[in-house]
C-alpha cells in the first residue's frame, strides 16, 4: 500500500491496548497498523513517543454570552487553537438556546460563529433553556436526526435552569429520540438562599462563591437528576462532579439499575476552595461551578477516575478575561462574588495535567488515560469509530506524546484567548508534541501549522448508550 | 394522701420501664406511684391490664376541605371520639392555611371547628401553603410564642406544594423561632409526569395511584427535604415513610450529622399496592399518599420501627366517605384515579394494630410501643412531660390495655365518621378497654362516656429537638 | 406509708422520663414516687440534684491474672470502692476460665476473691477460654440456670482467643440455653503479623501498640463475629468498639436482621493513639485494646452513642500499676510494647466523663445517659427491673448528681488500686455526690461510708434479648 | 508483506474497539491490521464473523486429585480439547501442592501430566497448601522469577484451607515478589458447623450442599481475605463470587483503597440452588462451591459484570464423571452431600453462555465480552500483550465467532472428559466456529484439527497489578 503518511516506531495506545507498530494513513484515515511500513513520502519518526488518539474534549464553552454583554474569552479560532496546543483533535462545544429562540436559530448563530474558524473538528451539544412543546416535540427530534444527538440542561443559574417538570419532559423527548442528556447538578434555590445569607452577613468576596455552593447543593441536585432519569427510564450524564457524596449518588443509581455516566474535570483534582480565598480579584480566577472543594474531595475524584465512577474527563473550559478593557467584569465582581464570571479556562491543560498527575504518578494507566480523554467521549457522544481511537478506518486524529518532556505551564504556552491559567507555574511531565487531525499536522512542537478553517463540523450518531 | 382516683395493681408501662404499681390521681394529674394506695373513693382494678400512657396521634387530618367541596369525613367530634375508642388521649390535627389567608385566620377557622366538640385533647400543626414574608417573618414567630410550635409543608399536591425556595425560607423561619417542620416528601412534578403518561395510555383505575407515585418519587423528595434542612441547619420530621429507600436517606442524613425524625404509619405495615387493584371503587378505599408498597417495604418499615429509623408511629388519619349522598366523590374517582380522594382513616386502629402485630408478635417490646405511640410524640411536639408518660406531675392520660383480648376489627367498632376501615375483618389481640383523659374516663369497654367538649386545646412548648 | 428513707425534691431521671418527685424507700427498695412524702426519720434533701439510677458497669476486670504473675491492680475491695466513688451501684466483673479448668472451678476462685469484699453489688460474666464439649454441653447450661447468663469470648490474645469453630459452638450453646455472648473483636493473627513486622523494623515503643492493632483488624473480627452469630442465629454483644468502620459492620448486621448490641467506652471518646506516643513508659499508661484511634473515630463513637449504634457505655476497667515494687512490669514493657500490660483503669471516671462531655455539652440528653450507663446494662444482662431504674419495686440503687459541680479529675479522688488515671487533670462538670445501694449510703461527698462486704453477689435472669 | 495467513473482512473486536479489517499473520503472530491485505496463500474469509481474541480461561482444574482416589474427569488432552471447542486459546490450570511436598515437586507432577498433551497453550497457578518458611521464603520467589506469578489459597476444604496467619504470610511473600494471590473465600468452620447440624437433622441430600454454604459464610471469608490483604497491603483476586453481599465487600474494599479483582462464573448466572434439589444423584451434578444461589443473586452477578465489580469471567471448570465404573463416587455421594465431588465442568460453555446471554441479550457489549473473557485475564496474570488481544506483535490466538449461529448445547458437542454438562439443552445464539492458536487452526466447525502437543506451556510476567 502507498500511504500519505506513516508514523513509525511509536508506541500505540488505545483504550485497551499498548503495542509498538507503525501507522499508515491514507486519505486522512488510518489504513494500516503494522511493523515495517515504508511506502510513503511523509514518514514521521515516533520512536520513544506514545501514539495516542487525539483528545476529545466534550465539555467546552466557546463564544457563549454570559450576561451583561460579557462574552467568553475564546472564539472558535482561539478556542480550537488552544485545544490543539493541548493535544486535542475534536471538541464538543455548547450551543445555547436563548429563551424564546428556536433551537434551529440558536444553531445557526453558533454555526456562523464557528464556520471557517476552527483548527480542529467541532460538534455541538444543545443547551435547552426553553423546552416548549414545539422545541421538545418537533425541533429536538429533527435535530437528533441531523446529528445533534446530545443536550444539556441546567439545574442552576436563574436564567438557564429548568424546573423538574421541564427536565422530565426534556428527558422524555431525549428518550423518544435516542438523544443523551447532560445535567449540571446544583440546586439553584439552595444557592440563592445561601447567597442571600452571605450578603446579609456582609460577605462579598470570591471565597463566598464556594461556601454558597456547598456539597449538599450539588449532592441534592445530583440525586434529583438521577431520580428524574430513573422515572423517565433514560440514561444521563452527570457533568463536572466535584466530590465523594455526588459520586456515591451516581454509584447508588447504578446499583438501582440506571445508566449513568459521570464526568469530572481537572479543577476538581488540582484546585481547592482555598484558591478562591485570595486578595482582590485573584481569587476570582478560580471561580467555577461547582466550586473546587478540598483535598479529600480531590482524592475522591481520583478514586472515581480509577474505579469507573467517572468515564469522562473533560475541561469545562469556560474562559473569561480579567483584563477586559472596560473593566466591567472586574468592577462588578468586586462588588459581590455573585457577579464574578463563572468559569475557568482549561481546554489546553486538561490532557497534560491528567497525563502527568495521573499516568506518570501511577494513579491510572495509559489505556485508562485514552479512554477518559478520547475513546469514551467518542462512544458516548456518537462519534465512534470515526473519532476517539486508533483503528483501521478511523480518522487519523492522533497526538504524539513525549512522556518524558518536562514543561512548566504558563498561559503563554496555551495560545488561548484567556489572559490567565489557573495552573500557571505547574510543572508537568509528558506533553503532546505533535497533534494531527485527519492525518494533517495542526500543531507541532508548540507551533500552530495549517490554517483556521481546516476543522470541520461533525454531525454525530446516537450515543452508544441509547443506540 | 387522698386521691381522686386510684388505678390498682396494673402493670405500668413507660417508654423505658415496666413495673407493677398503683397510680394515684389528684386533680387530673398523676400524684403517686406506689404499692398499696388506698385512699380514694374511686378505685379501678387494673389487675392483668397494662397501664399505659394514652396514645398521642400526631398526624391526623380532621374537618379539612379537600377540593371540590369534599370535606373529610370526620369533624372534631367524631374524630376525637374515634381516637378515644382506639386508646388515644390527645391528637395533633392540622390547620391548613388556604392560599391568601393569614395563618391567624386559618387558626380561627379550625379553632371554631374544634371548640366545644372534642372528647380528648387537641393541638394543631399549621400547614403552610403560602409562605409570604409576612407569614414567615411576623405570623410564624408570634404563633410559635403562642404554642403552635410545629409546621407542615408539602412537596406534592399542586395546590399545597411549596417550591424549594419556599421550603428553605420556611425552614429558616422555623430555625429562627425554634419551631419544628414536618415534610410530606413526594416529587409532585414526577407524579404529574407519570399521571400524564398513565392517562395517555388509558390507565385510569385506582391501582394507577400507586404506579404514578413510585418509590423513586418519594426517595427523591425525601433526600431533597433532608438536603434543604441540612443547608438551613435545622431539624425536620419526614412523615409517613413507606419504604426502605426513603429510610436509607434518613439514615444517611443522620450519619452526616442532621437531626431527622422519621415517621411511619399502619398502612405501610399492613397494606400493599395490590389492595388498590380491586374492582370498581373498592380499590379507591386504599388510596393514600405515599401509596402502600409491597411485602418487602412492609418488612423494611418494621425494621425501621425496631432500629429507630422511625421514632413516630402515627395514623395519617385522612377519612373520606364513599357513600356520599351526592355521589360526587365516586363519580369523579371512577373517571380517573387522579380524582380519588387521597387518604384513608386510621386514628382508631393505629394502636391495636401496632400492639397486636408489633408487641404480641414479638417485633417490638412494650416500652418501644409506648415510645412510638405516645412519649416520642409528646417530646418531639413540645407536650412533654404534661403528656405522653406516666410520671409524677403528668396529666393522667391513661389507657388500660387488656393484652389478651381478641377483637375482630369492624368499622362499627370504631365510631368514626368514615363509612369503612381498610382493616375490616382484621383480627387483633390486645385492646384498650378503658381510656381516661386527665383522670376522667372517656371510653370504657367500647362505650363513650362524658360529653364532647371535655377535650381541651393544648398550647405547646418547643420541641425537644429545638428547645 | 412509713419510709425508711425519703429523697426529697430531686429531679428523677429514668431512661425515658425526667420529673420532680420524692422517692420513698422501704426495705432497700423503691416503694413510692410522689410529691410531698414526709413519713420518715431519714430525709435527704435532693433539691437541685438529679436522682438517677446508680451506674451499672457491665465491663470490669478485677483481680484477674494477666500473665507473668502480674495481677490487676484492683481487687474486689478497691475496685468496688472506686466504682462507688464514681456513682456506680453494681458492676459485672469477669470470671476467667483458665485453660483446663472447669467453669465451676473458675467461679469458685472468683467468688472467693469477692466474698465479703465488695462495697456495691457484683455479678459475673464467664470468660470461656476452653470450650470443651463438657464445658459447653454440661457446665454452661447449668450455670445459666444458676444465674450466670452471659459469657465472653476473645478473638485476640494468644492464650485466650477461640478459633471460629469454638466460637460457633459457644454461640450455639448460648443459643440453646438463652445466654448472651460478648465478643472481643480483633484478629489475633493480623496483630501477630504486624507485631512481627514492627519488631523486625526495630519498633518497640508503646505507640506501636496502636499501629499493630489497626482498624482493619478490629473491623475484620467484628464482621466475622457478626457473621458467626448470624449463622448460629443468636444475639451477640460487640464490646468496646473504637471506630466508624466497626460501627458500620454492626449497622449492616442489624439491617440483615441480626440482633446485635454495641458497646463503647470512655477511652474511645477521650483518648487517641497520640497518647501512646510519649516518652519512656508514659505512653504505656494508655495501652488498651482496641487502642484509642483518632479525632475522627472519637466523633464516630459519639455519633454511635447518639444514634443507637451503641446501647452500652462501659469502662472496660482493666487496671495495672506502674509502680509495681519489683518493676517487672516496667522492665518488660520497656523491651517491647508487646509486653506492656494491656488495659487502663476507668470504673470511677466513666460516668462523670459521659455526663460532662455528653450531657453538659449537649451531645446526649439525661435519659440517654441513664439508658447508656444503667438501664440498658440491667436489661441486657438480666438484672432488670431489680437494677437499673427508678421504679416501684426496684432496688434503691441511686446516685444523686450535682449537675453543676466542677471537678478536676485526679487519681487521688478515685480511691482505686491503680496508681494513675489516664484522665488526670481533666475538668468535668457534674459529679455523683451521693451513692446509695439498696437504700443505704455507700459514698457521700467523696467519703466512703459503710463497710466492705455490704455488696452482694447477683444471680441474674436471662437477657431481655434472649428471654 | 507476505503473510502466512490472512483473515479477511471480519469485524475485529478488542477490549475497546470494533472495526472491520483484515488480519495478517506471520510466524504465529499478528503482523498487520489493514484493509485489502492480499499476499498470502492461506486466506480465511471472515465476512460476517467477529474476529476476537481467543478466550483465556484463568480458572480451570485439570487432572487434579480430589481425595479417595477420585481424579478430575479431564486430563490435559481432553481439557484443552474441550476448551478449544469452546473458543479458548489458553487456559490457566492449577498445580496443587500436596501437603509436605515442595512446590517444585508439585510443578514437576503437573508438567509431566501436561507435557505433550495440550491442544492450546497452558500456564499454571500454584495452589499453596503448605506455606512453610521454606516454601514462602525460598521456593515462591524463585518460582515467580521462573514465570509462575500467581498463587491460590483456600479458606475452605479441611485439607486445603490455610489459617489466617498462613494467608498473611503467603500474601506477604507474594507482595515481596510481585506475585498475585487468588483466594477461595468461604468460612470452613461455619460450613463444618452447618454440615454437623444438617447431618444431625438427617439432611443428607445434595440440596444441603447449598444450605450448608450460605451467603454469610462466603461474605465472611471475602471480607476477611480483603482485610488480610489490606493489612499486608497487596492486591488480591476474589475468585468465583456468587452473590451481592460478597460483591459489596469487594466494592467497599476498593473505596478503602485496596486493589481487588473480582471474578464470577457462568454457574452464578445460569444456575440456582434449586438445581441441586433433584432426585437421586441428579442434583449432585450441580454441586460446586460456592453453590449457585437464587435469581436475585444471578441478577447481582450480571450487575457486577456490567459495573466492573467483576473484571474476570472464568469457568472454574472442575469436572467429575458420574458414570465412574467403580461407582465409588456415586456410592459415597448418596450417603451424604458432604461426599459429593465438589465441582462442575464448564471450560467449553463459558464463552457461548456469556456471548448469548450477555452480548446478544444486550447486557454487555462486545468489547466488554472480550475484556472479561480474554484481555483482562492476560493482563492480570502476566500474559499480555503476548496473549489476550488482537494487536501487532501479539500471538495470533483468535476465535472467529458466528454471532447468529444457533446452537443447542449438549455434552456431545463439548468433547470433554466429563459425562454431562449442567447446561444440557440450553439454546444459545453465537458460536466460535474457528479457533486458532498462534495462527494455526485448532478447531474448525466443531472439528478438532492438528495434534495434541501443539499447545505450549507459558511462562508468565508479573501481573499488571503488581508490576
Amino acid at each position: 500500500m502507498q500511504f500519505d503518511r506513516i508514523i513509525k516506531n511509536g508506541t500505540i495506545v488505545t483504550a485497551s491496548d499498548t503495542f509498538v507498530a507503525d501507522v499508515g494513513i491514507i486519505g486522512g484515515k488510518i489504513a494500516a497498523l503494522a511493523n515495517d511500513l515504508t511506502d510513503s513520502a511523509d514518514i514521521i519518526d515516533a520512536t520513544g513517543l506514545y501514539v495516542m488518539p487525539g483528545g476529545i474534549d466534550s465539555h467546552v464553552h466557546i463564544a457563549q454570552p454570559s450576561g451583561d454583554g460579557i462574552v467568553m474569552a475564546d472564539d472558535f479560532e482561539s478556542g480550537t487553537r488552544s485545544a490543539a496546543m493541548g493535544g486535542n483533535t475534536s471538541i464538543l462545544s455548547f450551543c445555547m438556546q436563548e429563551k424564546g429562540d428556536s433551537l434551529r436559530h440558536s444553531l445557526k448563530v453558533y454555526h456562523d460563529k464557528a464556520d471557517g474558524e476552527c483548527h480542529i473538528d467541532v460538534a455541538f451539544h444543545m443547551i435547552v433553556t426553553d423546552p416548549t412543546p414545539a422545541v421538545l416535540g418537533q425541533e429536538l427530534p429533527a435535530l437528533v436526526e441531523d446529528g445533534y444527538t446530545s443536550f444539556k440542561v441546567f439545574m442552576t443559574y436563574e436564567n438557564l435552569r429548568l424546573r423538574d417538570d421541564e427536565i422530565l419532559n426534556t428527558l422524555d423527548a431525549a428518550k423518544n429520540t435516542g438523544a443523551l442528556v447532560m445535567v449540571h447538578c446544583e440546586n439553584e434555590d439552595a444557592i440563592r438562599f445561601l447567597i442571600g445569607q452571605h450578603e446579609a452577613n456582609g460577605e462579598f468576596s470570591a471565597k463566598s462563591h464556594a461556601t454558597t455552593r456547598p456539597i449538599a447543593a450539588e449532592r441534592e441536585a445530583t440525586h434529583r437528576a438521577l431520580s428524574l432519569a430513573e422515572i423517565v427510564d433514560t440514561p444521563i450524564v452527570i457533568v463536572h462532579v466535584s466530590n465523594r457524596e455526588a459520586m456515591e449518588e451516581i454509584e447508588r443509581a447504578r446499583v438501582r439499575g440506571s445508566k449513568v455516566i459521570g464526568e469530572t474535570c481537572p479543577q476538581y483534582l488540582m484546585l481547592t476552595a482555598d484558591d478562591l480565598d485570595q486578595n482582590e480579584m485573584e481569587g476570582a480566577k478560580f471561580v467555577c461551578s461547582p466550586p473546587p472543594r478540598d483535598k479529600e474531595s480531590q482524592d475522591a475524584c481520583w478514586d472515581g477516575l480509577q474505579r469507573g465512577v467517572f468515564d469522562l474527563f473533560s475541561s469545562d473550559h469556560c474562559p473569561f478575561r480579567f483584563d477586559d478593557p472596560e473593566g466591567k467584569l472586574i468592577e462588578k465582581g468586586k462588588k459581590s462574588f455573585r457577579w464574578i464570571p463563572n468559569g475557568i479556562p482549561g481546554v489546553a491543560t486538561r490532557l497534560p495535567i491528567l497525563f502527568s498527575e495521573g499516568v506518570k504518578k501511577g494513579r491510572i494507566d495509559l489505556n485508562r488515560f485514552v479512554a477518559l480523554t478520547a475513546t469514551n467521549h467518542a462512544k458516548l457522544y456518537g462519534m465512534y469509530p470515526q473519532k476517539g481511537t486508533i483503528a483501521i478506518g478511523s480518522d487519523a486524529d492522533i497526538a504524539l506524546w513525549d512522556p518524558e518532556k518536562n514543561v512548566t505551564i504558563t498561559n503563554d504556552l496555551l495560545a488561548q484567548g484567556c489572559d490567565y491559567t489557573p495552573y500557571e507555574g505547574l510543572e508537568v511531565t509528558g506533553w503532546p508534541v505533535h497533534t494531527m487531525v485527519r492525518g494533517k499536522t495542526v500543531v507541532k512542537d508548540g507551533e500552530l501549522s495549517g490554517e483556521k478553517g481546516y476543522g470541520k463540523y461533525l454531525a454525530r450518531q446516537k450515543s452508544s448508550l441509547t443506540a
